[in-house]
């Protein structure tokens, strides 16, 4: 039998602090990486060349030919159009047309993708998701994110903003609306805090903070709980309590196999996802409750590579992930 | 040129109160149409006897063949297994294995769905979301039923559950997560309506009653609301409100071009619509509002009937919508 050499695949990861290149085979196993500064407060022109230098370096020598380029970028991006509308850490990156400056540039199929969506089909053809076709994906940091797998393909919308799920609006405080990252986030958990230590409540938070208030974030929150501290505990049990009730919305909207949940604040552990298990246990309908897990992400920091990655070998996400997952290397992730 | 002889599709609509079947060509004409009522009090034999005699009398006889039949019916099936699992209005009717009952019968491809998917379906590729890749539908009714169509094809989500939208968890009332159904459904605004007339509210709705204040309803809500009733239009505004509130959601996990609302409450025209409209444009994030409209259901009775042939062409709501509804005659609907 004659072998068919496999194609190469090149992921690239562009953050706010930091830029990551790798080059895959075509079953997602990471073969070299790379990565420097983003440097984004010099503007668009010089991270575009960086990011370009650093594709050119991984690009195999005279190695096998190469499938296509993936590329995982912080802010919304329209699939159709291979543009991206904006990203909050890199100025000056506005409607930026990032697929065809590449495909021109490398003469190779480009795809892009926005980090929580990328996240989702990442976890799903590699992480905790595997075998999954329905899969809710969260992360949980200063904001709240979302990547959805709906039926065996990456949930896009018009222009591809769906997915939002941190937008999802939750409770409604005199007659205001409130959307979950308003109260879950944590950017939400610090500003709590902060109120409730103003008002005196006692806290390990304040010596944590040497009594500087303003410093007091998600991270101090995060600290404060892990020691069992009472009013990081509560914080952080009503912020995964209202996650629940989200999760519990989405399951309703979604009827998953899975819910994964990364991002920072999900380093939290078993403080975070017992009462978020116990929410949506509650209050979903139980046939839901029966074919449901909840479980952390499993990728850590490489998941925007293998999300990039994995966005070439879907065809743009749009392949059936189940097939797709049986056909990578079950070692990986 | 030969002429290809177009192939026949026999669609049927099980309701509670009425059977309805129809014979239509490829272009979704209905080319006849038959009814009668289901008796669901006399159990399932009887009324799957009743509904294999009505598909009998659709089939051509000695015309086009018969490309399939799709069946809609008013509860959770799982289109893996062609199994209704329960449904209301039709004692007897659970775990009902509908597909291979009929398969064998008629031997011929049968598409099942359940009544909510299939309007969002005939909505799609026929009625008011006509060329829509992603639309939201809601029923407004008793209760509050939803059917999604995302990026071109319908979400059924695992065992089919999705698509829930009802079951959004909006409200947080003394800690107790409250689904919009509960709050903003036809069931929900009567019982809003026997609250505050038993309070002494003043209101047109204690004549519509004769003093019977157990017979206010949604729809005596609505007949008030219609002749200007001050309490009947403040519940009718606040149920809307509270439905833009999760449309407002929907529209950020699926970034829809069409939000359609049907069913007996939406019939309340723009005392329901405006408000609604109201709500999401002053909630969402502006790029989501741009491309978004909200309408009236467009199709009326025929909606199952049309729904479940459409199920036929579509390969059970799999193909791209854009592409089938371009193909489809555009006369009808």
């Amino acid at each position: 039998m004659s072998h068919t050499p496999r194609k190469a695949i090149i992921a690239l990861d562009l953050g706010g602090t930091r830029i990551r290149v790798a080059r895959l085979d075509e079953r997602l196993n990471i073969l070299m990486r790379q990565e420097t500064l983003t440097l984004a407060e010099q503007g668009f022109a010089p991270v575009m060349e960086r990011l370009q230098d650093l594709i050119q370096q991984a690009l195999p020598q005279d190695g096998p030919p190469v499938a296509g380029i993936g590329v995982a970028v912080p802010g919304p991006v329209n699939p159709a159009t291979g543009l991206l509308f904006s990203a909050e850490n890199l100025p000056g990156w506005d409607n930026v047309p990032v697929v065809s400056i590449l495909q021109e540039r490398f003469g190779l199929p480009v795809f892009l993708g926005n980090d929580a969506n990328l996240a989702a089909l990442a976890e799903t053809v590699l992480g905790a998701a595997r075998g999954c076709q329905n899969v809710i994906y969260l992360t949980i940091s200063t904001g709240i994110g979302g990547g959805i797998v709906a039926d065996g393909k990456l949930l896009l919308g018009h222009e591809g903003l769906a997915a939002e799920a941190g937008w999802m609006f939750l409770v409604i405080d005199n007659g205001q609306p409130v959307i979950l990252q308003d109260r879950a986030s944590g950017l939400a958990m610090g500003q709590q805090a902060r109120e409730r230590l103003a008002r005196g409540e006692p806290s390990l938070m304040h010596t944590l903070v040497d009594g500087q208030l303003d410093r007091v974030d998600g991270r101090i929150v995060g600290l404060a709980a892990q020691q069992s501290d009472a009013l990081a505990l509560d914080i952080v049990y009503n912020a995964a309590r209202l996650i629940g009730v989200g999760v519990a919305s989405l399951v309703h909207l979604f009827s998953p196999e899975m819910v994964v949940i990364g991002g920072g604040v999900s380093a939290l552990g078993e403080l975070l996802f017992a009462p978020i298990r116990q929410t949506v246990r509650a209050i979903v309908m139980p046939p839901y409750w029966d074919h449901l897990r909840i479980e952390p992400a499993a990728l850590g920091e490489d998941v925007g590579l293998i999300g990039a990655a994995a966005l070439v070998v879907t065809d743009g996400g749009l392949g059936n992930m189940a097939d797709i997952s049986a056909r990578l290397n079950p070692n990986q992730g």
